[in-house]
């Protein structure tokens, strides 16, 4: 056993309806005066309801493109904003983050999605329709106020492909270059909830469980880092211009049954989590697909793919591995049955 | 599902036979000019043998003498000390926390025993025989350095002891005051890591998996608190004088029995972490006591131990209940079969 594990250090304040209250307290407690509110949605002001906000911006947008990022940073230079306060999905958080990295602002974040930015120290920006991401301890937001009523609103194939990414997080942290026992037992907790939240979501319990088990997912992500599944689906996004959740969500069933033969004990922890031998019973209960979509050509999408495969991947991965993995995912075999053939 | 967690950020090294390369790496990595070297163990210069040392405190006592932790401020300042490195148990590490708490000094904690303190921003002090203990995250080690070589000279009773106590901080994390879903994760894994090192301690492979589920067993059980178990043996070893981990092993099965009815879920995670229904089978193979021994008066000892328990505890406790399950620990009964009848 010989690992590095930075454990970030975050305050989480977990209840559902309870994000008003546990904001102005929150607020309170840091002794923050001038509050900059970051939200697009109209559950921003609801959430802020009881505190003070000295500015807000409004000026939310996929990928925080580097032009919002400094509209927004020149906004909490004017206000004289002592915190910043997001609330809404992935895009939202990042933009807080963006503010926060040049200027040493803390952030507390207010999810709305199950994306999980919220609890990793990365930053992304995007120019020209380049991403730059990057980590740094700066844009850790200091508290996440999960809610689960605020979730609600997700419509159920949105909070299904969400939760699926969050699965994929904790699969793929299990064998990630930097996995290590911490984040396997992080991921494993991840799963069990997710594995329960996914099949319920349309109640309150379903959402509070899938909200919790994105938190691990992305806490057991961020330190373990992009593991084989991430790489693959990283790849054919760019190449392709996939839908991410959909393709997450297609090749993760694949990427487990190949690597399950080389790596037993990930795969134990896994099923036990899942409480099934692989993610067959799970997917059928709540509709999601495994079959790949938008895949030109297995092959070529392969000889992509070779160059970002983690060189610490339990099994070794060959040109044709990949082909044969993609060729039956676009086939939608099942993926168990495929990996034994 | 409605908790508060704060997580505390901290990084670990954790390798076998690796502390002095790690050490070295870590103060370049801070860029630490003077170090502070704490610890009264020869094994201390041994794992500081490649970094330069500005001044030496030896000066280490058990439960941290005020005067102890004068002398080491007092030492640090004079020698201008930008680090804090300290190598011993759980007394060494108490010491650079104390030297940390007045001079916001970061702390490289290398521990030797299974004590835990490296994981937590808890300080103790004592003068005049009275202990005082606080929080502050100024005295949380910046970075832990686990090597499970450095345990190896510990006699195995005191190993199998410390481990024990690391067992029961892992068992009451399960339902202490504010235990949450993340403890009792982080707990149950630590279970599993020490209910395998513990039954192999005499071997390479058993104090790594004890020495990483004690870690866990620190970080679980600073932020969930004292349960019920934690309370009894408090009151008990203030009161009667007793040996801390002999008194904390033999109480913690009958503290498990009695609450497991009424917190059937983490009685079955304990379970599952133990592979085993109890901790009956673990006690046998590791030769761990479960007889209190030192206790003149069971009824006595409940009357003081009443106020203590923790309201939140799963199931409602009695002076009666107390008075019954200590009888039954110093008869040594079954603590299944007493919980039963």
């Amino acid at each position: 056993m010989k690992f590095e594990h930075t454990t970030l250090g975050q305050r989480v304040l977990f209840g559902t309806g309870e994000a008003v209250a546990s904001l102005a307290a929150e607020v309170e407690r840091l002794g923050a005066r001038r509050v900059m509110l970051v939200g697009d949605e109209a559950i921003a002001a609801e959430v802020a309801a009881k505190i003070d906000v000295a500015a807000r911006c409004t000026d939310v947008a996929p990928h925080v493109p580097v032009a919002n990022a400094e509209r927004a940073r020149a906004q909490a230079a004017s206000s004289n904003a002592d915190l910043l306060v997001s609330v809404g999905g992935g895009s939202t958080t990042g933009l807080a983050k963006a503010v926060a990295l040049t200027t040493g602002l803390p952030v507390v974040a207010v999810p709305t999605t199950y994306a999980g930015s919220e609890a990793t120290n990365v930053w992304g920006l995007t120019e020209a329709a380049r991403k730059t991401t990057g980590s740094d301890d700066r844009v850790l937001p200091v508290t996440v106020i999960y809610d689960a009523a605020l979730t609600a609103s997700l419509p159920p194939e949105l909070a299904i492909a969400s939760g699926c990414n969050a699965l994929a997080h904790c699969v793929d942290s299990m064998w990630a270059p930097r996995a290590d026992p911490i984040n396997q037992a992080l991921a494993a907790e991840g799963i069990r909830a997710l594995n329960s939240g996914l099949r319920q979501i349309t109640t309150a319990d379903g959402r509070e469980q899938t909200l919790y088990g994105a938190y691990l997912s992305a806490v057991a992500f961020a330190s373990a880092g992009s593991g084989l599944h991430h790489k693959i689906c990283h790849v054919l996004g760019g190449a392709y211009n996939l839908p991410h959740a959909a393709t997450h969500t297609a090749v993760l069933p694949y990427v487990l049954a190949f690597n399950s033969p080389a790596a037993p004990q990930a795969a134990a922890r896994i099923a036990d989590a899942l409480g099934a031998p692989d993610l067959s019973s799970l997917y059928t209960d709540i509709g999601a697909s495994h079959v790949l979509r938008g895949v030109p050509d297995a092959a070529e999408a392969a000889r992509l793919i070779l160059p970002s495969v983690p060189p610490s991947n339990p099994r070794p991965v060959t040109e044709a591995d990949l082909t044969a993995l993609l060729a039956a995912a676009q086939a939608g075999r099942n993926p168990t049955e495929w990996s034994r053939a």
